[in-house]
């Protein structure tokens, strides 16, 4: 694919629609927009655009199609696959202009949303309506509403409420060619033609640009209780994942986190937290609307737990508490990923194979020598799988790392499992998921690429190999 | 489009790929496969095939994709939107001997199946394990899974649960060039390329063949309760709805009748059910697994009612009284339709919405002196509304059907609704689909049936006008 370079006369037409304040090429910018949470990757834009209206969304991509300029799209910049890195040049699209909360529907438990509404900002304006939001990945502070769609983000509560599409009712979405659409709508059940909406959410930018949101809500759980579960051994953790679910139990977050992961989230929070020594904790969250049953489903939770060899169980009940238990997982990622120069998947199996895929992780890792450190979402088996440098040398790092991640990754088809459950395939996983689909799989997914957007300019050199 | 017919060399060669036993050409065989649920409408096929692998789907395709013969996929015969039927003649391709429940895998709470099994048996065989499979269509007893999957079936506990789509994490299907993929997984969180799996659910058997399917499952809920509720006026039974969602408490089923739906029903039944006489009642369910905070539901629901002028509430906490009131449901939509010469429309608004649905049904109908009954879902804003011949004259009823259908069909969408909430639109809806979609819409999703099906032979003459 060969694309055009902006010139002078089309940077005028793009700023003439945006206007200039909102249409920045100073290298400040370009270095600022060319990278997101992914690793150290860095790709300079061209220009970078900041409209404000769907009009000018299309407008944009009916000018960037008609000369073949790459357009990124970007919400908060907080991917974690490089989503939105402009590996083409071109034009970054950023939304963070589509700032308004539209609606909140308290009538019909629904919200109309701009994609550049911050997630954690939501999710207040819900819950101060007696509404809930359940979507909540660790990066809720910064992330976009928009981006979180694009990647389909899940986060800790999925595991009882489900990942972000399972909240899009529907998009006003505008084309790689310009024209702008309306997928699903204000409705809970639709069958009025294919569901564009759930082909859109999850396709990391490339498909069309979100620039209207409507969610469903769900009414705010009225109390919650948290454990934290302290064991001697990862095996022991990730068995007892499984068993609760089998009594019946669906907890509104169940976490894993491994040693060197608390550990490094206590250095990230300068303070340490009880059972710090334990091999491996699981952080189990309750809620619902009725004190009493919660204290029932915490008695069965600590039998299980008791079970599978439990060393210590902590209650967290009051706000206070459970924000600081929280504190400690949500610390997680950014803390791992100061250790060292690293590489961060995100695994994914059915969750009763979570012992495989852990005792496999440390196999492979331990076998080429490099460190690993895994916590994340065991109740719906996504565990995020992190590769340090750590003290290995360079040209050992660059020798093994590559085939150390193919054989995890080859180890988790085998469990049933697939390489991304809520980072995005992007930029830094493309090379890896042939392992996870076929040609076959792959080549509709290309034809369906091509039928959005014929030219290829819409996110170019993301989720497929060029 | 212009299609092959038939030739006796191409029906051995089908033939050579099913076995002669599997290749139906007679007449009783072509009136029974050229029909399904909705109204009177008949299609000849010239040919039905019942493969039992998907190497022989697959082969089907191939065959039938090379000779551009239509091919129309068929389920349980079930369906309401006509997406069975052989609108073009050629293959009727039934799945009716995909009948193997493969695996109820009890540790991840996933179940995998071929498309054929009966709903019912399903659900029935994931009950004996304390596993819950929601989605309940009116039609279970003789609907097919795979069935439900293409039109995206919902039925009563859609409104806690939701419908089929929420619980399919991944398909084989064969493609209509007779490619087989597998799209999605068993896993509950998925970014590893494009949804193929909720593009292909819903696609009412346009886009592929479903021939397996990764279901997940729940924990089966140990309780639950229903109310009847009378009302004196229709307005007054809707209007209820939204109030108790705004009471935090989301029913397992939360159905609306009026009252001729229940006199046809309590016909139907051979028996007649207290408060018959009112104008509409409302089937409230709570499910959970602790009956204390059921009670407390039911508190808050009864006071909510009561609040909405509620003439009289019913509870059923026993088995068999649970199953009683549950008939009188379930019989409806046969019931109704008994009555005379019918169409029935699928419409679907925010729930909050209901009163002015209803409302503006009825001065629509009244207007063209058309008999309509409506009951459905009210939960989710999902009314069926059933318009009766009943004793207008033949020219009446073709003057004015379509006309009625349409101004109901717009009224729907001005508030905010669509015109398929779980029916689907196959072939009965197809030429109301402009209502509910732009141009640029109905372009893109006609743009992604040629990119799975260049040649238009997989069910064609469905949800698009030709």
């Amino acid at each position: 694919m060969s694309y055009n370079k902006l010139t002078d006369k089309l940077v005028a037409a793009f700023a003439g629609i945006v206007g200039r304040e909102n249409c920045l090429s100073d290298n400040d910018s370009k270095t600022i927009y060319g990278q997101d949470e992914t690793e150290d990757l860095l790709f300079f834009p061209e220009l970078i655009l900041r409209p404000s209206t769907t009009q000018q969304v299309s407008e944009i991509m009916r000018l960037a199609n008609s000369h073949t300029i790459p357009v990124t799209p970007r919400g908060g910049g907080t991917g974690l696959s490089g989503g939105a890195l402009p590996v083409h040049g071109g034009i970054i699209l950023s939304m963070e202009k589509f700032k308004r909360i539209i609606e909140i529907d308290e009538k019909n438990f629904q919200a109309v949303v701009e994609p550049g509404v911050f997630t954690q900002v939501f999710q207040e304006e819900c819950e101060k309506r007696g509404l809930y939001y359940p979507p909540d990945p660790s990066s809720r502070g910064s992330s976009h509403l928009g981006g979180n769609l694009a990647e389909c983000a899940g986060g800790p509560r999925a595991v009882k409420y489900g990942v972000t599409k399972d909240y899009v009712l529907g998009v006003e979405a505008v084309l790689p060619t310009g024209e702008i659409i309306n997928a699903g709508g204000r409705v809970l059940k639709n069958v009025s033609g294919y569901n564009l909406t759930q082909l859109i959410v999850g396709s990391e930018g490339t498909l069309a640009i979100i620039t209207k949101i409507i969610f469903r809500l769900i009414p705010l759980p009225r109390a919650k209780k948290v454990l934290l579960v302290a064991f001697n051994s990862l095996k022991d953790a990730v068995a007892a994942v499984a068993s609760i679910f089998q009594r019946g139990i669906t907890p509104s977050a169940l976490e894993f986190m491994e040693r060197a992961a608390v550990r490094a989230a206590e250095m990230q929070l300068g303070k340490t937290f009880p059972n710090g020594n334990a091999e491996a904790q699981l952080l189990v969250e309750v809620d619902g609307n009725y004190e009493e049953t919660l204290v029932k489903d915490i008695e069965v939770i600590a039998a299980v737990v008791e079970q599978h060899h439990a060393l210590d169980v902590l209650l967290a009940e009051d706000r206070q508490k459970i924000e600081d238990v929280w504190a400690l997982r949500r610390s997680m990622g950014e803390a791992v990923k100061k250790i060292s120069t690293y590489k961060e998947e995100d695994t994914v199996v059915p969750r009763a194979a979570l012992p495989q895929l852990i005792r496999g992780v440390k196999e492979i890792c331990g076998k080429f020598g490099i460190t690993s450190i895994c916590y994340g979402h065991a109740g719906d088996g996504n565990v995020h799988v992190n590769i340090l440098k750590d003290k290995m040398d360079d040209a050992a790092w660059e020798q093994h790392l590559d085939t150390a991640i193919r054989e995890i990754f080859h180890l988790t088809v085998s469990l049933g499992g697939t390489i991304s459950g809520e980072h995005g395939i992007g930029y830094s996983q493309k090379s890896y998921l042939p392992i996870a689909l076929s040609d076959a799989e792959l080549n509709l997914m290309k034809a369906v690429k091509r039928t959005f957007d014929p030219n290829n300019i819409l996110n170019p050199g993301k989720i497929f190999e060029d």
